[in-house]
């Protein structure tokens, strides 16, 4: 596959910038772009500039808002009810996810729900902030529907990611996962660079196996441990969809496809003072010793290292923060025209 | 295989009067009888009496104490961190999710951990406590070692399970999964009932494939999706384990083989308060339509019903309750073996 290698500085500043040439705040722009980019950083392309385009668009035709500010619907002391009015998901989640630590600092945990947002991009970006500030955290959000419920094959819930962090003195342990076999999202980059996907993968809209990522597309990717998969993103669902008052299941519209009516997105964070419960240093210590004894434990034939999550996408950042991203050319081609299309110099 | 037909109220008697009768308070030998009976009408017989020898024994040893008192550690408007003092673990997990209850009433939510505590047998209980209240809730609990981290054959974190509850007007949809294909409690009964297991639930302490339940018990099951499950059992662990002050991993001590040293399992808590975010009536409301919708979705071929997360659970709870519970000889045996050792009528 060919690609064109990318500073990650360069390329979050020009996608903050495109977004700015909407009329967007410089710090929503960047909280944007930099959720994409860290993605891209990751190693989590599907969830990254890949995407830059769609986003464009939504915010082009109005589906999105530009300019929207987040609502209070109701707060507690250890609770809050958001909108987003709209705003993209990443501004939402950088809000709701600062006012849950903030709120944890003081009364020990906070849990909070945003309705009426968008996608969020990447879901470890909020429990990496928590990790920053000596918070465990968890978040999750909905997305439209892609994963059939156990003993069907049409699509209900979507690949509603869940992720978790913990602290250590060093980088968190994180586990940033949808509840399927793959996320649809690997599905949709598959297609974009014309590539077959493995099977096990997805099933097409009538339920049979296929390795051609747009009937994967259109059909749905398989949830892990089958009846566990599905029960985890009916809960992601019901905590991102339903106790925010967002949309839940099919009811969420398709970002792909629907410039015309707001997704109606919904999601979930959960912050919890460490502190309040054990030392912080001891609880970060423990944390290590867990991972230095299951790094050192004897491994399968093949295997060279045992990963705790997070490890893999932690290395990535840093190697791609030095050597750049190797961003396939399509996605490079697809990014540098925007550049005519938003009238922002391509700087890559 | 042959079986007894037993009265669920007569085996709650019987249960809470053994417990009773090693000193154990009539409400927390009846808080610890209900635990292990709800999880035989609901089918998990992995977690029910055929577990009251074991904990008998460890209370007549004294390696479980039968008249603890919870201590808390620390106390903030929205966390709570408990120790269990070596107390029954569903005694503890009680306690910590009605004290959750009530601090999410008042501040929107609660988080609590418990250490220094025991097998709390089914974690569905607690969540069901909650949803009784109008609260969403999640519980886990860490457990001695039987998954390897993804890459390793060797055994680290329990097959530590995670649940999920939220009320309806009628039955909670409830999600009560151990992050492995089976639970090792389902290995282990069939080692009790002298079955085989299927293939794809364990493998061999050496990282065999096995169908010999005993071999699976001295070596680990398998994490749903892989890389997946080693996540979210590791994530239990931290939020049971470590956040808690209490045993992680390996350092945990296995109830079945050790009888001098204390466990000192940990366990989470999360309540919210869902009438802090929605109207109760519309989060039930909306939920009831979810089930309604994925019920109605088209079937696999040979799918006879669509099911919600605990769907099942639930429909054999009431189905034993009226018809009774069909109950293995050999653990019909082993409880009335129980009457004689601790002198106290067998009525089933």
């Amino acid at each position: 596959m060919e690609t064109r290698n990318v500073n990650w500085e360069a390329l979050l500043e020009y996608c903050r910038n495109l977004f700015m040439s909407l009329g967007m705040s410089e710090a929503d722009a960047f909280v944007s772009a930099d959720n994409l980019v860290d993605a891209d950083l990751c190693g989590v392309e599907s969830h990254g500039v890949s995407r830059m385009a769609v986003y464009m668009k939504r915010l082009a035709t109005g589906v999105v808002s530009k300019d929207a500010r987040m609502a209070v619907l109701q707060e507690h002391p250890a609770s809050l009810a958001l909108s987003a009015q709209n705003a993209m998901g990443m501004v939402a989640g950088k809000y709701a996810m600062e006012r849950c630590i903030e709120k944890a600092k003081e009364n020990g945990s906070c849990f909070a729900t945003v309705n009426n947002s968008n996608h969020y991009g990447m879901s470890s970006y909020y429990v990496n902030m928590a990790a920053r500030e000596n918070m465990f955290a968890i978040t999750g959000t909905n997305a439209p529907p892609n994963i059939a419920p156990w003993g069907s094959y049409q699509a209900y819930p979507g690949t509603n990611p869940i992720a978790f962090a913990a602290p250590t003195h060093g980088d968190p342990v994180l586990l940033d996962m949808a509840p399927s076999v793959v996320a649809m999202g690997k599905v949709i980059l598959a297609a974009k660079l014309g590539k077959d996907i493995p099977e096990g993968w997805a099933l097409t809209k009538d339920g049979c196996h296929t390795t051609n990522p747009k009937e994967g597309m259109e059909g749905t990717v398989l949830p892990i441990g089958g009846p566990k998969g599905y029960g985890i993103t009916v809960f992601v669902d019901i905590m991102s969809g339903i106790l925010s008052g967002a949309q839940f299941g099919p009811h969420l519209n398709n970002m792909w496809k629907d410039f015309e009516n707001p997704q109606n997105v919904g999601h979930f964070f959960l912050a919890v003072d460490i502190s309040k419960f054990v030392d912080v240093d001891v609880f970060k210590t423990r944390v290590e010793q867990m991972a230095r004894e299951i790094k050192a434990l004897p491994k399968n034939p093949g295997v060279e290292e045992i990963l705790m999550p997070g490890e893999p996408e932690q290395r990535r950042r840093r190697e791609r923060k030095e050597h750049g991203i190797d961003m396939p050319l399509v996605v490079y081609e697809e990014l540098k025209g925007l550049s005519d299309i938003y009238s922002v110099a391509f700087p890559l």
